[in-house]
């Protein structure tokens, strides 16, 4: 699991800074969460492939989380797109998007498909045989979902010299083994699994929470994942801005991730008004250590 | 009077080439045409100041003309606009634009008002001291217009030193003088205007044409200006695929160039199916010498 950064500013798109977009690879697919002005700019970029994604994941609808939505679904049109796409936003979206494919004669000629989000309460909103996601219920001034993405436990991998030991034991058995079953020969003897097998790395989990206040509310969700993304768009010097404005600063997406026993966190969403974004880094790892900032093109291990 | 392109490819936006949109500078007001995604991002790279746009022209409802448009208005939000915005569009684009305020609870802080363009025949649309603004009906798969911006005759200017010679004149006679009228003494005699001012330069003309299919209709809209921006998607030799798309080849703008005895032609809204763009000018050159290509950053004096 990987996350590479489109666009990680608040407000209004510059030549090297763009609004909120992501990516979350896992395995060959690519997750969009948000999708700020620009982000297919930033996806020819950064080498992208747009076929690669599937699922795309708008956390609420204001302009520099999605603006940038219509212009990509538009030029999967133009390279002949045949795969669905799956969007899961707020309700409201699908009119903007219908309206203006409706006004611009445009027809969509992949399968589009709306999943409209309205619960003030987590749910689960895609399970796969590889991930699940869940939204994360934010507080802003507009109705808003951070995403929880959980990967599903890989196969166990044949442990092929052990395996060799056992003559008895033929290819067609693989394919339980890798689900965790003993062996069980002819004669009813029991070869345990876990002689022929090795345990698949543990599956990793990745939080979005942006944009939203302060709120301890969502530290059950994401009890001990392996990274946060979470937005501070103020310096702690700033908390009555953040407040009013219903953003977090640096200190209180750190505490957040500290209350939740996070791996590592991943700061974003900054505030135009500070020249220097390592500050943000600073103020955070006064309270935990394992964190990091994002920045446009930036690639994060989960 | 000075055009400046922030885009002039077509479909859509990478890294260093943007769909269609431009800035006409006229005085010191930029009149904003066309508004492809991302426009934002090239006003500030190239230092416009958002301030200095107050109208803005969309020749029709496809993506690449307007999907950048919603961006600027939400940032003229943020930056604390009191001055009005114009804009002059296609009916369709008010809604659209509408409905993502509303939905994203976007409270617009500056007057901002709609002219709705429905017309088939070429229409004055703005009229103001020192441009008028006409319509120029052209033929794409959508209902499109160009515009045709002329300056106005700017004042003449006084000859200092021919002035003093009349000690009679007093400076209160300059307004006057100015615009065009003789002066004349208590004692009834006359001096002549031209014998005191200077003819002013002569007033500037341009027009923007794109997209449409080859449409000589447009001739005697265009006849004699100074600078014609006229789209070229393609080359001819793919002439049937510009007929289809209701698209113009490079040959067929300087044919249009040509018969209307335009003063410079620029080029623009380049297909990406062409690594080569300098070829658009070597076909056009062919049938008129006084042609360019648009780029992305580049002036054009008019």
């Amino acid at each position: 699991m990987k996350l590479h950064i489109l666009g990680c500013h608040s407000a209004t798109p510059r030549s090297t800074v763009f609004p909120s977009s992501q990516l979350l690879e896992i395995n060959n697919e690519l997750l969009l969460i948000d999708a700020g002005e620009g982000m297919q700019i930033q996806l020819r970029k950064y080498k992208h492939k747009f076929n690669k994604i599937q699922h795309i994941f708008i956390s609420h609808l204001h302009g520099d989380h999605f603006f940038g939505l219509v212009g990509f679904l538009s030029s999967l049109r133009l390279i002949g797109r045949d795969k669905p796409i799956h969007i899961y936003a707020p309700t409201g979206l699908k009119a903007i998007i219908e309206l203006q494919f409706k006004l611009t004669q445009t027809d969509i000629n992949y399968p589009l498909f709306f999943h409209e989000l309205t619960s003030p309460e987590s749910e689960l909103i895609l399970d796969t045989d590889r991930f699940s996601v869940k939204t994360i219920p934010l507080e802003h001034r507009i109705y808003a979902n951070g995403f929880l993405i959980q990967e599903k436990p890989a196969l166990r991998k044949l442990n092929i010299e052990a395996v060799k030991q056992y003559p008895e034991i033929e290819t067609w058995a693989y394919h339980n083994l890798k689900r965790g079953k003993d062996f069980i020969s002819e004669d009813g003897s029991v070869i345990p699994n876990e002689k022929l097998t090795l345990p698949p790395p543990p599956p990793k989990s990745y939080a979005y929470c942006s944009d939203t206040i302060y709120k301890p509310d969502i530290i059950p969700l994401i009890n001990g994942i392996d990274l946060l993304y979470h937005e501070a768009t103020f310096l702690e010097k700033h908390k009555d801005l953040a407040a009013k404005t219903k953003h977090s600063t640096a200190k209180q997406a750190a505490k957040i991730a500290k209350d939740s026993g996070v791996k590592s966190l991943v700061l974003g969403h900054f505030s135009s008004r500070y020249p220097d974004e390592s500050l943000f880094k600073k103020e955070a790892a006064e309270l935990f250590k394992n964190v990091d900032i994002a920045q446009e093109g930036k690639t994060f291990e989960v």
